[in-house]
């Protein structure tokens, strides 16, 4: 048993080491360009063997480090978020891409994404855009409500007249997404509904308002937040800085006091003496 | 009447009470999932007499929620906007859908807006976008003068040569608005109409340059003022922390005085003694 | 000539009286009217007589308010920059708009922007607008660098094979700005381009990113000062509010100290006597 | 030698003064201004002999001046990155723009961008724009990650049905460029393609989200650590100045305790005497 443990111990330092993190950060590289050279047909039929042998090569490193791993971290592996993502990357991996899963190839290129994980300063703009996400969420809902109000609107009013663009509340929603991003919303899409529609400029402008304005302000609360945070970093080290130096002088003060109080008494002695 | 009050105390505290809440969001999903369900004329084949019911019950119940908190909140009702908000929403599923009004129809789906008014966060953010109208005002206005006075020229300039685009003051503002977001601004409008007046872009260049300029000062505007009210926030909680620091501090200097002038007096009572 | 200096008086408080600010911003307003309706066959046609005489009596009532002021305000008339631009909007509708200068007619709206000097909300926003300009000057003869030299490139790499867009110096800063809009700039230029010379982006690309990077600092620019101004002025009040506080502790640490050297004196009398 | 260290002297002189900077100023104006010329074919034809011996006349004073700078500033010349800059602008005219060079022809105008170096304001914004970029490798980083993952995604879903836009890895990032960027994503690329893969929205619709999401945070990233220098400056000011103000207090009261000290043995020494 102490063997296990010291056999744990070593491998958790072998694997928390900076060489054991290139290698795997080098591993991640390579197959991100095997991967990236598989796309040419040319490259393929020339070297296409070679290529899939290091695909298998760095999918059984990475099958075997994730083992270590989960032998080494027991579960706190899977408490955390990092471990857990290169987890299902890997798996995804090991799913056979055949028949109907035959789209789960194009996912292998996610293994990439390893390198999000394993680079601290990629990890640390992640976790920044994930931190900002919660505040988002009533005007997220809000948005989700504007686009489902409006598609529904959209299917009743001019999903017969244009079953291609509002057909379904799924076509519906794409296609106010695609008016919301202003690509051809209006030579695309509204001039040639008003020729069937003539005020349906009534429909689609307070759409584009209302969306634009949200924008604008899940843009703006983001912003905010980012700098009120920055801001009472700095607000704190002021006052902290206040705080000490208004200390000094209140300290000196109350010595002050301390020593008149004993002048006094020492006054009133030979007063009485 | 005692009766009556003790009624109206007792449906006050149903009426404002978590599970009531609860009941109404409910329903407002529901029925905001029924009205999704009937834009697909398969489900409606299907099943549309239940989804019909589901309406129908649906309005009956929020009329009775409407005319129950009317009883218990009298004029009050209808000071609140957010009842008011309500108020309208129910009131727009009773007017009957047919003939020139069967584009009514469509706005039933304005009932799920109700979640707006049901859910506080959703209620916040609102607030926060309609409070941020009020500084906008000039700038608005200013917006709209711009709009006018292009749309006049427009007309006047090029409402022979392009009547589509600019045949009438609407169909100008329209054009105007589609070339500030910039969708097909130059190869669908400015380009065809350089071809008849090749000096076009000393009409459309200006105007995208100042409708740009003037949205980014909507925006600025926004952000500063959302950051003012930030910072005024932090800096009065600041301004007291330190006011009541010194404030200590000058207590002490202050209670010193006093000290001194009792010890001055002991002193020259003792000279004089 | 003391009547002529009575007059003046008498009429500068007529001119800056509040129901004459009405008139003229009503005597404005009228005119937009006119002039949108203008716009309208149909109205021309029906009313085109009175239209056309509301428009010459409206020049004529503003020549008289101008010559008032000019009279009453002498050449500081000539040193407000609004009343300049009221003069100069005036003026305009006077030049007669026949033969070559027809396009002028179109201008006469711009009468309606005796708005902006009118309203001193607008004023403001305009004025804001105006004084946000000096501090970009840098960036924008940046941009205007970046445009030249990209400008006489394209002319001379694809000003042979798409004469249309890059023909001359002129014909490349124009696509250039619409490729800087973003509007149709792949699919309209940049992908027919390539057709031609494959690598044409590496042109268009950089360029994208160099003018999106400098509006990016432009706009940075512009909230960072709006925020600073700001700033400063809270900052000035907090300073002056800590200030007044530290002052007062100062004063009252003075104050001991005098009565101090008092006790001391009279300490060292009562020793020597 | 004595002779040579006062010639360098007296260069130095030279090249540093004002005059002779806006000489060199003037020149490149007058460049930009032939440069410019010479894209027009009616222009070249009448005075294109004169515009070339300009042309060869400027190539000949900025070789000059690189040789003097080179000569009075020896190795410190190859230190400033603005020199090193002016050097490689010239050096690209002196290379024989001819056969497969000749798209170097073009690249003669980036001569003109020596007025970036020649004018110290512009000087200041380029500086500003590149401090700018190191906070953002983190950002840029993930971005190339998303781009390449998503293109060799693409590459592989759609490589085969469409062969122009997502053929090769380099086809795809382009087409994800603009689709980034906004321009026809919808009308011109994704509905398309959803035509051969309906589900197509589900890979273009994340990306579309992903990287705005990612140009946010980077365009918040840059305005918060603007912000933030800013603010350092404008706080450490406010410190400063309270700083003094309490540091004037703190010397009071200290003087205070030194003159209570020494009452304190005059009266003990009364006492005593």
């Amino acid at each position: 048993m102490g063997t296990g443990v010291n056999m744990r111990d070593r491998l958790r330092e072998i694997v928390q080491s900076r060489p054991w993190e290139w290698t795997i950060i080098s591993i991640i590289v390579l197959n991100a360009v095997t991967l990236g050279l598989e796309t040419s047909p040319t490259i393929t039929g020339a070297i296409g063997g070679l290529l899939s042998a290091v695909d298998h090569a760095v999918i059984a490193i990475f099958v075997v480090e994730i083992a270590l791993r989960i032998f080494v971290f027991r579960l706190s592996f899977f408490r955390r978020p990092w471990s857990l993502f290169d987890f299902f990357v890997v798996a995804v991996a090991l799913v056979p891409a055949t028949g109907a899963l035959s789209v789960l190839r194009a996912l292998r290129v996610l293994r990439v994404l390893r390198l999000v994980s394993a680079v601290p300063s990629l990890q640390r703009v992640i976790g920044g855009l994930i931190a900002a996400l919660p505040g988002l969420g009533s005007i997220v809902l809000l948005m989700s409500l504007v686009f489902y109000i409006f598609s529904v609107m959209a299917t009743n009013l001019y999903g017969e007249t244009f079953p291609e663009w509002f057909g379904s509340l799924g076509a519906s929603a794409y296609t106010l997404f695609q008016i919301m991003t202003l690509e051809s919303w209006s030579m695309g899409i509204v001039r040639p509904v008003m020729e069937a529609h003539p005020l349906a400029w009534i429909f689609f402008l307070p759409f584009i308002l209302a969306t634009a304005f949200t924008v604008l302000n899940l843009f703006i609360g983001i912003i905010v937040s980012a700098m009120q945070e920055e801001h009472d970093q700095i607000a704190e080290a002021d006052r902290q800085a206040i705080h000490s130096e208004t200390g000094i002088v209140l300290e000196e003060v109350r010595a002050l006091r301390r020593e008149l109080a004993e002048l006094r008494r020492s006054v009133e002695a030979e007063a009485q003496g």
